[in-house]
C-alpha cells in the first residue's frame, strides 16, 4: 500500500500576469536603461531611487477607511507590533514616490529638484495577453520649478533620449499640449458640474474614433454606435459643444496657426489664454534650439489620462505600423507621456510645489525596438572548455581562466561529461562561438583542438566542398595558441 | 468659522525598514552592480529576471493552510476573480524563483542551467537600526551539475567579484565547508533525533563566542554564561561530544592537515568521508588555478544558517577592523555566502536536481568599500547655466545644449532667477564644477563669464593674494570659445 503524500507538490509557475526574462531581453533592457540615464543624467537630473513599498496613505490614491484598499495596488497590512497596522503597497508609478521624497526630505535638496528614477511598478490590473502587472518605467522630473522651460526641456530630452536608444527621426513624435487650454475650453462652454466636466473629458478622449461629427453628438443629444447600440449624449447645446470642437480640430499645419486656432477656441477665459501663451513658449524655445515639428508638435488632441496635471501635457508616440497579433496594421502608439502637476506635493505640505516630469514606458519602448527588429534577441554565449577526461578538470579550467582573463567569455562544461555529444548539443544551445576539445591525446601532444561553431553552422548550412576543405571549422592548435586562435575567431564574430 | 479639514495631510514618510537612496548612492550600487555582473557573464553565466511578486507557495517556506502566511515575507491574497484567492508574496531571495524557474522551464533551458540575478528581496522583518526590509543581492548559480567543480568554479569567481569591486587580497577570504562532513560528524556521534540534531547545529554556532571548551559543557551537562545564568545542555555524553569538538577543531595550518583533521571527526561515516573527500577535490581544483589559502580555506566553522545546502558551503568574509556605532572595532564579516543545495528543485519536480551557487549581498559590500573609504559618495553635479535675463532663455538652453552634445552634464537653472545668489547657491548644493554667466551686456559683446567653482572654493579656503591673482577663478571668455574652456576645467577635475 502507497503512503498517501501528505501535501501536494507547489505548483512552479509565475503569478498570473507576471513573467520571467531570460539572457538577452534582460541585457537588452539594462542596456537601454543605462542609455536613458546617461541622456538624463547629461542634462542634470540626479539619481533617485525610494523602495518598492510605500504606505497607501503616501501612495495616495486610496481612502484610509477602506476596509482592503488593494483595487489597483497590491496592498497588504503591517502587524500591529511592527507598523501599528498601516497599509504598505507596492508603488504603482514613480512620480507618487518622488512628491513623498520632495515632501520629506525639500529641507535637504537644492531647489529646484532634479531626479531620475529607473525601476519596476506594479499595478495589480486583470492580467490579459501582453499585459503585464510589473513593469519598468523611466522617469526625470523637476520639482520646484514653475518655468515653462522646464517642460520644454523635457520634450527637447525626451526627442533626443528617444534617438539615443534607436529610434529613427521621423519614426516618433512628442506631441504637446497644455491642459490649461482645455480647461479654459470647459470654462468657455460653461460646464462646471464635475459629472459632467468628466463626461466631456471623456467623450474628447473619443475623437480619434468616432471623429467631430460623431463627438458632436456624443456632446449634445447622442449618437447610434457601430453596432446600432445608442449611447446617450452628454446633453450639452450645441452653442455649448462648438468651443470644444474649435479645439479639437484646432491643429494647423503649422504651430502658428494652431495656437491661433486655440485662442480662437478658450474664447474669453483667462486661464486658456495663459495656457496657450505657454505653449507658444515652448513651441519658441525647442524651435530655437532645433526641434523643429518633425520631432515636437503642438497638438490639443493629447488628453493624457492622469487627472493630476495642472498645465503642459506631453506624449512621446512611435508612427511607424507594426502588425498586431492578428497581422493587421497598426501604430505603435504612445511610449512615454508626462506633463506638468503643480499639486501632489500639496498634499502632503499643504502649499503647492511646481513640477513637471516624463515617464517612459521602458518595456513597451523595447517591445517597439523589437517589433522594428532593431534589438538583439540573442547573446553570444561563452566558449565551452569540453570535459574528455574528468582527471583533467584542473587542466580545462586553467584554459577556461586563460580566456577569461583576457576578456573572452568562458566556462568549463559542468555537466555529466559522459556523452560527448550532449557537450556539444550544450554549446550549441548556449550559442557559443568555439568549443575547446581536449582528450588524454592532446594533452600528451600538446594541443587542443578547437571547434568554429558559428562557421560550422554556416558551413552545414550552405559551403560547397571547396570552402568546406578550405576553411575547416575545426582544426588542432598547440595548446599555447588557443587564446590568439580563439580570440580571432571570436573577434571575427563580433565584425 | 474655519471649515474643519475633511482628511488629515497624508505623512510623508518612508515605511518602517525601508529608505530612500540619492544620488551617489544609486550610482555607487549601480556601478558595483555592473562590475559584478560582468564578471559573472565572463564566466558564462546568463542573465535571469524573474518579477519581484511569486506565489507564497512556490516560494515554499509556508503552509498552504496558515490563515496569513506572512510571517516572514511582505504577503497578500489575490482577490477571487483575478486569481482564484492564491497568496501571493515579495521574494525573500533568489535562489526560491530560480528554482521556481528552472522546473517551470526546464526543458527549455541548457542543461546545466548557469544564471545570474541581481535585484532587491524583500523580509518582513522587525526593522532596527541599520536593519532593512530592502536590500539588493547579486546571485550566480548552476543548476544540474553535481560536479564539485561547479562549486570551486563558484569559489573562485567569488574572489574575482571581490577584487574586481575594490577589496584588496588580503582584506577577504573565502571560507568553504561541507555539509556532508558535519552530517558525518553527526552520525558517527549516533546523533538521529532531529531535535537534538538542530539543538548541535545551533551550538555548533556558538563555538566562536564560547570556544571549545563551552560547547563541550553545552554538548553535555549546560553551561552557566557570563552573566551567572545556567543554559541547559544537550545532553549528549562526552564520548558522542568528541567527534564534533574534534571537528571544530580541525583546522590547521595547511588545507592537507586540515583534511586529514576532518577524516579522522568523521570517522567510520561513509557521508563524512564523502564530505572530506568532495573538499579535498575543491581544494585542489582551486591550488591548481593560483587560489591559495591567502584567498580561499578550508575552514570547518562555516555553517552556515540555511537548512537547505546538502553539500559544500562557501562564504566571504571581509577580514579588515572597522569601527562599529560605538566605536568600538570589530571585524566586517561576512558579505556572501552560498552552496550546494540539491533538493530545491525537487520540491517541485519530486526529482533531485543537483545545484549550486552564491549570492552576495550588495548593500553590505557597498557598506564595506564605504567604511574602507573606497566608495565615492559625492558625484560631480552638472555645469549650471544661470539666468540673468529671462528672455534669453533659448540662448541659456543652447549653452547648455553645446555642453551636452560634446558629453559634458549640463544644465540652465529652471528656479525662479530673480534672487542671483540664490543660482550660485543652487550650484553649489549640486556640487557643480562650473556656472556659467551671461546678462546683457555679455551677450552684447558676445563673451561669457566663467566660474571655476571648485577652484574658487579651494582658492576661498587657503590660496595667497598672489595665487588668487594669477589663477582667476572667475574669467571672461568669448562666446564661442565656451565650450573649450568649461571643458578645460571639467576635465582638470577628473584629474
Amino acid at each position: 500500500m502507497s503512503k498517501p503524500r501528505k501535501t501536494p507538490r507547489p505548483k512552479a509557475v509565475t503569478p498570473k500576469g507576471f513573467r520571467d526574462y531570460f539572457g538577452a531581453d534582460v541585457s537588452g533592457r539594462a542596456a537601454m536603461l543605462e542609455t536613458i540615464r546617461a541622456v538624463y543624467h547629461r542634462y542634470g537630473f540626479d539619481a533617485l531611487e525610494t523602495s518598492a513599498v510605500e504606505t497607501v496613505e503616501a501612495l495616495g490614491k486610496f481612502l484610509p477607511d477602506v476596509d482592503r484598499p488593494n483595487e489597483g495596488v497590491f496592498a497588504w497590512q503591517e502587524s500591529e507590533e511592527d507598523g501599528k497596522g498601516d497599509w504598505l503597497a507596492l508603488r504603482y508609478d514613480l512620480t507618487a514616490p518622488l512628491a513623498r521624497v520632495y515632501a520629506q526630505h525639500r529641507n535637504d535638496l537644492p531647489t529646484p529638484y532634479r531626479r531620475y528614477a529607473m525601476g519596476p511598478v506594479w499595478r495589480n490590473e486583470k492580467p490579459g495577453p501582453g499585459r503585464f502587472r510589473q513593469f519598468y518605467q523611466c522617469d526625470a522630473d523637476t520639482v520646484g520649478s514653475a518655468s515653462v522651460a522646464a517642460d520644454a526641456e523635457i520634450c527637447a530630452m525626451l526627442a533626443d533620449t528617444l534617438e539615443a536608444v534607436g529610434i529613427e527621426r521621423g519614426d516618433y513624435v512628442v506631441r504637446v499640449n497644455n491642459r490649461k487650454v482645455l480647461n479654459g475650453v470647459l470654462e468657455t462652454m460653461g460646464v462646471q458640474d464635475a459629472g459632467q466636466r468628466d463626461a466631456v473629458l471623456r467623450t474628447i478622449d473619443k475623437f480619434d474614433k468616432v471623429g467631430e461629427a460623431g463627438v458632436r453628438e456624443l456632446l449634445t443629444t447622442g449618437r447610434k454606435d457601430a453596432s446600432g447600440a445608442f449611447i446617450d449624449g452628454v446633453g450639452l447645446s450645441d452653442a455649448q459643444a462648438a468651443p470644444v470642437l474649435a479645439f479639437l480640430t484646432s491643429k494647423a499645419e503649422s504651430a502658428d496657426q494652431t495656437l491661433e486656432n486655440l485662442r480662437g477656441a478658450v474664447g474669453e477665459s483667462a486661464t486658456g489664454a495663459e495656457g496657450v501663451t505657454e505653449l507658444e513658449q515652448i513651441a519658441a524655445l525647442l524651435d530655437s534650439q532645433g526641434y523643429g515639428p518633425d520631432r515636437i508638435v503642438i497638438d490639443p488632441s493629447v488628453v493624457r489620462g492622469l487627472g493630476y496635471y495642472t498645465g503642459p501635457v506631453y506624449e512621446a508616440e512611435l508612427t511607424f505600423d507594426i502588425l498586431d497579433e492578428k497581422g493587421r496594421k497598426r501604430q505603435f502608439g504612445s511610449v512615454a507621456g508626462g506633463g506638468r502637476y503643480d499639486d501632489l506635493v500639496k498634499r502632503f505640505i499643504g502649499q503647492a510645489v511646481p513640477a513637471t516630469g516624463v515617464s517612459i514606458g521602458v518595456d513597451r519602448l523595447l517591445a517597439a525596438l523589437h517589433a522594428k527588429g532593431r534589438a538583439g534577441t540573442e547573446e553570444a554565449g561563452p566558449v565551452v572548455v569540453t570535459v574528455m577526461d574528468r582527471n583533467r578538470m584542473a587542466d580545462y579550467q586553467a584554459m577556461a581562466a586563460e580566456l577569461r582573463q583576457a576578456g573572452i567569455r568562458a566556462e568549463v562544461y559542468l555537466g555529466n561529461p559522459k556523452n560527448f555529444g550532449n557537450q556539444l548539443k550544450y554549446a550549441d544551445k548556449r550559442n557559443s562561438p568555439v568549443a575547446v576539445i581536449a582528450g588524454s591525446e592532446e594533452f600528451e601532444r600538446g594541443v587542443v583542438q578547437i571547434k568554429d561553431l558559428v562557421l560550422g553552422a554556416q558551413i552545414a548550412q550552405n559551403a560547397t566542398l571547396e570552402e568546406w576543405k578550405e576553411r575547416p571549422s575545426q582544426f588542432e592548435a598547440p595548446r599555447a595558441d588557443l587564446l590568439a586562435r580563439v580570440r580571432e575567431i571570436v573577434e571575427s564574430r563580433r565584425e
